[in-house]
């Protein structure tokens, strides 16, 4: 059981916290991911010092390297990569169905292939549970199956109802101490109905948080956004909301206002490694040719050290040199902004006053827009 | 001219300290290699954390990229990089000749063709200079002549003797405000009366510091030491000396000793990278199988934060998965550990003990040996 407490409102926003064996998480809040036991390029008081409070860790990688056994052995996941705070792990389904090899999903469970090295892997709900305690995950995920997309609403109905059987052997499986939590995660693909219906199945069961599955796979934003409506009404208010895999400052904005409670997201930190920097105006590629020359920083309105000490051209030099730093300065600027605008949203809620504040952010964001891939040659 | 002050001495070895625009260095030094405007991997106040006072920058490749007049019109290195101490740079001759394809000598300079886009380049004692200016270097060195190795008296006299020809023209070209230096370098081979001839050339011209060069290339510890020994009385006392590219803990132990104040070396950094880290127990490689299940440190004497927060295990994780915070955390280690030799032998020589702290050191550090290679399959 973990705590989640309310202490404000704005609309159907929230303003919250979760309470872990680990520290507390204010909510709304941005989870960093943390692949493999470390956020790609960044060490933990680099990831803290941007304001994340929890990171995600993918069970999948972590149940392949360095292996669940040998992280329970090493004292967890927090110590292994030296990351006191809380930390959330999906349940490993997700990455085994689009990362693995030679995948088969059966009522049991999920059997596959590692990408790494084709070793032969078996993942139940229960297994699954187990990887995730042994890892000392503050909260797990249930196991789920991922509806592919577009699916008919009659495939959508029969992978969410088996997802259900599995969240229901998920949670009979957990058994991790106090402070440590499981979430249900919502699937039914864009149908309403369906959705309702897994709403309902897992409040049955009961979880300390309740996620909401499958989007951001290439509906748009519209139809995601409707969904966050459809199941508004549905979810328990008591509990925290968790829309997993998104996304832009745009979705989050927009999510946020729909009272959502938790994100997470590779954006910031992939990203950051290919050379694009989010911004106030928009997003900018530091390998295009045209910063090299440059001495403003990424955002003059940005606060973060990134900005403050490094100008454009120095960035574009260091992706055209192919130096590390690069990919490294870029992540961390990206997650200062990303945990920046959790910040500004959390207040602006605590303010009642988050709906001027997403349409300012969103209008200027919006109206930069996106800078396009470098040419192919030069740069 | 910067300054330089003696402030204790032990045997031949010299405690002191240089004076320059950006700051004061501590000597016996080591310089971390930061070739193309980046330590790669770090940041710059990760780089300061480790004791590091001065860094080198590498004028080959940063005329190639981001350029010299635009560093200038940037605001030079310092700034660029967001590095505000001391910054020693070479003349760029060393690797436009070990790099560059097509490269030629003639009396007057350099022409060579850029390794990243066979663009044709000049480099000749003047532009050198001149370029060295641009980035804002603290200490420029002289342009020289890489004599190969091996090479007979007869090459080794006519190399040194051309590069004292350059050293005369570099030093002439040479118009960096107060605070600013230039080096001479030593060049003759292995041959003490070819150095001595060198050193005395140098000490004519008159310079703020004296490089010793052409060693570390294959001619062993003893007969670079005998050099060292061979130019002992023939270099002024009272200007700081710089073993070029030296080296390994146990060649700068034994440099010190004889009267060495300033090393710079890519082995730790390059090391770092590659999985090998340097401990009080001579080195380890990191992507051995047998560091999979270790939960201890890289070094349990070692004061750095890598070794207080992160086991061996973890680490070989890192490298196993090709992450990037395995580089990172390896090279901040190492250098760690490099400055906290350079802290140790400081100390000693203050305290007129360093043969008894050298010979200890040595000891344990040879004793502790090499670890190998992984194999080329597992691990």
């Amino acid at each position: 059981m973990i705590g989640f407490t309310l202490q404000a409102s704005d609309g159907r926003a929230r303003l919250g916290q979760l309470e872990t064996a680990h520290g507390v998480v204010h909510t709304p809040a941005f989870m960093t991911v943390g692949t493999a036991g470390t956020v790609k390029g960044l060490l933990p008081e680099q990831v803290a010092a941007t304001g994340a409070e929890i990171i995600l860790g993918n069970t999948y990688h972590l149940m392949l390297r360095p292996g669940a056994e040998r992280l329970a052995r090493l004292g967890g996941l927090h110590k292994f990569m030296n990351w006191p705070s809380p930390i959330l792990t999906d349940s490993g389904g997700f990455q085994a169905m689009s990362l693995a090899k030679l995948r088969t999903i059966d009522e049991d469970g999920i059997t596959f292939q590692s990408h790494l090295d084709g070793s032969r892997w078996r993942l139940t709900p229960e297994d699954a549970m187990g990887i995730q305690a042994s890892l000392g995950s503050d909260i797990q995920m249930v196991l789920d199956e991922c509806t592919p997309f577009p699916a008919s609403e009659a495939e959508a109905a029969a992978s969410m109802r088996r997802s259900m059987r599995w969240a229901e052997r998920s949670r009979a499986a957990f058994k991790a101490p106090p402070g440590h939590g499981v979430f249900g995660i919502v699937q039914g693909g864009v149908y309403a109905a369906l959705r309702h219906e897994s709403a309902s199945a897992l409040r049955a069961i009961g979880f300390d948080g309740y996620a909401i599955g499958g989007l951001a796979v290439g509906e748009g934003q519209a139809q995601m956004l409707g969904v966050l409506d459809a199941l508004d009404s549905h979810l328990p208010t008591e509990r925290p909301r968790y829309l997993m895999g998104v996304g832009t400052p745009d979705d989050i904005i927009e999510a946020v206002i729909r009272g959502i409670d938790m994100f997470d997201c590779v954006l910031p930190t992939r990203s950051g490694r290919t050379g694009r920097a989010y911004t106030h105006d928009g997003t900018l590629n530091l390998r295009n040719a045209r910063h090299q020359d440059d001495a403003g920083p990424l955002d003059a309105d940005c606060a973060c050290p990134v900005c403050a000490h490094y100008a454009r051209a120095y960035l574009h030099h260091l992706f055209r040199c192919e130096e590390m730093l690069g990919p490294i300065l870029l992540t961390l600027h990206n997650l200062y902004f990303y945990q920046g605008l959790m910040a500004r949203l959390r207040r602006a809620i605590g303010e009642r006053r988050l709906s001027d504040e997403g349409t300012a952010f969103l209008a200027r964001y919006r109206a930069g827009g996106k800078e396009t891939e470098p040419p192919a040659v030069g740069g």
